[in-house]
């Protein structure tokens, strides 16, 4: 059964849509078919909660005509999950999913205790929120901050891969890790390598939200299940929508 | 001291601002000055994450103006303390506060456990996420759901005042909740009645928010305690900013 | 790209193996190949710890063998997970599922809080315990039990519909669940109807091992991803295990 | 409004009535009237539980006289707030704080972790028990030790600032800590100082105790929130008290 | 070898003395002995906090003198445990255990949960604080409450147990209780005809604490283990309570 | 009142069944007698899952003859646990204790925090599934490992006692330890050495598991309690066992 899969760069910039999209195309299922697309306006990353809010309702309007234009699912592309539960909560059939949820549920199955990789120490108290939003916070041996920003992961790949086995390394021997997260989605590219070096799973971020959004919009499609419509994700009414003239208001809708 | 104060009514009607600012006028310090404003656009509640999505920017954009208008603090008027901490983020030196997280600290002192009465079960979610984020969920005696709309409670008085009474009271025997937390900004008002019927504290989320927020600006003025600006809320650079022209990308920046 | 299955039926009669292997290849994907076998020995059904002592060597040998037979997976078909870890850390290169755990990681993606239905309240102390081994006992809204033992689920079908039905508005209703797990293997086949009763999707156990083991599979066979085999899942050494003649000494080595 | 607030010292010296009366005076609101006392008898430090046992009952009693005199609010000056729990069930109408809680509550508002810094390891326990008590425990980021004893703060002050500084340096770094709390009422007078050198909040809890107070008071004053007579602070009956003849039997009921 | 206990029943009244006298005798083993005392002044039991202050000091006071006349052991009388850890703290090689703690882990090693059956709602918040505090939340299936006082058990005897079963029925049809702990000192008498009923072990909380003791003080004589004296329960300085003269200032020392 | 004790050293080894035996006979009461076995086969430690499960029925089929031929009590004796619930399920009467239980519920009276001694970190996650499962996490200090295989222990004493002195004080002084607990059976004999070196409780596993199963012995024959037969420990009834004929397709039934 084929699905088409919208890949949500959640940033004002193109730089990464192509680099991405081959990665997405290099690691898709073959009935795959995923787009990528950036947005019109927005920061270049979103190390900060107020670049987060941003961009948050453009994404979801991307993912409203996601759904409109027939995608089984979106993929939010971003570690700290911008509005995840606010798309699937406007979203009425489609999948949709993000870097950090994905990642921790696929290493959840691979190992006891996961480390997570993060560009700064800044980073760490939204994603801890979320590893406890999502109730894995048992599972969770420690972050590691590499002390680099978001866009410097891809400019001196070796420096980020050495800072990064470092970072596992002692993840591994002082906090028991036996899995590592890379805690970025700027950091793809970089699991092969490492997960040589260091003997254990490391979980790219970016193949993890793929893998799983192709189960998700699987399971949907072939038994129905969905994102629950009750309590968390109730859809607002669309007369309400409608009544308050919101689409007049906001850009997008 | 003086402290001027920003009520932010983050939604896109003007219905509640009179009320509120009667409901502030008498309530806050005589050195107090309180200012009610809603905003220009937006959904007339926030029951589903969406509508909170849409309000974000503009709450955060509100926040900021105030800032450099002189306000010394300014108060998310919804229980669900939408931008709460990317308001802190982004502002520098005022005091930001919220409904739920100035009511729980305001229980916190006076009892035990406690419970929060809400309008629909939908709204538990986030509510009881945000407990959780403030470290008080072992303080969280029950949600009580009164299964009506936010924009009810307003228009028939006696049936709310009822529904609330009887929801504090299982609150109080099957939970063993000490203090009521009224869980929406719209539910002011009613404290005073319920609380000589109910014989305990029963928090009036406006007048909690508007009270701690009166102390934290007097924190900063008199002890410089302010926000702290390491990890969680460090600013973004203005630089940045600048540098992706994100004024000229979204309004009222 | 293909891969074979084999699904252990954990129990000594092969009543069941026969609508499990139909179950499985209605809902496989096109290049799955699985197989159902149940053990030559062994209890009917594992309602109490020791039939589950039992039965441990017998499908840890089974899976051994299947790694040796060119199985990429096993899947330990009951929801009490039997030897799921001890499965992982003797195997070198398959992936290894069990009911409870692929469950939960289903559902965890589909809804905030999820709910298990049980045969009998003896059931429950070992699941909730697989629950927080997991590290998602937060998700979890209740266990519901249906007073009925494992054997009697196909036998009445409209009866255990019934009761799982009832089971399922309750955790709904008081609990707040969102989505709903049939918490036994022997409980495949009704989710379709319930989840258009109850409005939320209800999960089918053994659907979802088989789905959760796909992927598993395919992320070893691409990306290299397998159990961690560092701590928890670390193998034996076989020296040792020649040394101290356990071949000899064991029926299965 | 004006309100008169009791300080009680609980320690059998006067030693630090006068400089504590000064620090009081000089953070105080202008209505409010502060009165600093110590027990005519007692340890001089409450480093060990037994010393807290010792003079447990005279401070219940100072607050029961207070209550009598019409003081508004009593203050238990001291970081592991001996007898507080005990003071709010004995006490009607008054608001009753001490410093761990005041300085919990305070620094909730300002940063997503703090930590405390306390005197010696022996400390620790007690406190860490308060923080688990208050509910607090997940924005808990370590306790510092600066293993010197509590009358040492004031008698070295150079070392004890030096030395609290290279404590809130490895409590930022280390342990991500966004506040810093000043575990020990005998800390008063180094925060200014620190919070500059540190760049982030550092609270002192003689402030954080009285500002607490005020606002507590007030709350009473206003709206009627005192501590909640319901459970964890129902007052016994005086009738049983006056049967059993207990003022005859202990000094100062 | 022949060990010595001391039962402080810590209320002002020799009511209880013989009756306690005779359960104890009936209960040790051969090679203790057991002695039961009460306090000479005192509340006649410890409802509210603030008679658990009142009779703190004398109680510790009676543990010190115990240790000197060649006690092996001292046994707080109270299902509050009041005064255990500081007890410990200045005892230095006699065992001291107290009613709560002694239960619990009596049955931790009989069942998964347990549920304790108290007098009034009002005794739950500090009884669940001493279940936290050891450390055993996990194991608590519920709090159930006879809304009877602590004076009432030994008058009605039948009313009393009627309550209890009742008490007992709920909580194992839904809590899942496997263990029934009887949640005050002067329950004692009923466990035996109730266990009959039940079905589950009830735990006396006297004989539970006897039992714990002569472990103890076995251990202790044996082995050396005693409470240990760094940190928690280290000891305060003798020359310092000298130099304090706190001898003269507190009767009793 | 005598008791017969069968401590089951669940290795297929009788190599140390001689000092084990020497070592419960000098720490036993008179009236105990307690005999050591090992099994007929299995490999000589269980440092791995595998193993644990290979002697888990034997183990379970010793406990059930043992309770035939009368012993009142059964210890399994390995720090892991193995079969402890599932052989307090099967027996009907008799106490079963096993090493890390006794030592937990021995250290919890002893000291607030406890840090376990362990041979390899590959322990850990069991061990501190133990913990977790047994109610006691937020007791548990650290875990210091030794870096040693098991067998190790008793074959250079004094390595292993250098070894675990520097554990211990790094235990103590890093994580606040009071009491350690040497993980492991065959790491019998070092305690009182270590305990006079570093001066808190050292648990020898293997004497608090015969004195905690003395006392389980003693309160069941006494008291009647035993471990609960309702839930978790509820026995699989004889007439299934019969009708399968599980006797036949088993060795040792």
């Amino acid at each position: 059964m084929s699905r088409k899969i919208l890949w949500i760069n959640p940033i004002g910039t193109t730089h990464y849509d192509g680099p991405l999209q081959e990665w997405l195309d290099a690691s898709k299922e073959p009935e795959t078919d995923v787009k990528v697309i950036s947005l019109p306006r927005g920061p270049h990353h979103l190390e900060y909660y107020y670049y987060d809010a941003l961009i948050l309702v453009d994404v979801l309007h991307a993912v409203r005509r996601a759904e409109q234009d027939g995608f089984d699912a979106a993929i939010i592309g971003c570690f700290y999950d911008p509005g995840l539960r606010e798309a699937r909560e406007i979203s009425e059939r489609m999948a949709v999913t993000a870097l950090e949820e994905a990642s921790l549920l696929t290493a959840a199955a691979l190992g006891r205790l996961f480390s997570i990789v993060v560009g700064r120490k800044k980073f760490i108290p939204k994603m801890e929120e979320n590893v406890v939003r999502y109730g894995l916070h048992d599972r969770l041996a420690s972050f590691e901050s590499l002390e680099m920003g978001v866009e410097d992961f891809q400019r001196n790949k070796k420096k980020t891969a050495r800072r990064i086995k470092i970072a596992g390394e002692k993840a591994i021997r002082e906090h028991l890790a036996e899995v590592l997260i890379l805690g970025c989605g700027f950091q793809f590219g970089f699991y092969l390598e490492l997960q040589k070096e260091l003997g254990i799973p490391v979980i790219d971020p970016v193949i993890a939200a793929l893998k799983q959004t192709e189960l998700l919009a699987n399971l949907r499609q072939k038994f129905g299940w969905g994102h629950s419509k009750v309590y968390e994700y109730e859809s607002p009414r669309r007369e309400e929508i409608a009544h308050w003239r919101l689409a007049d208001q906001y850009e997008g809708i």
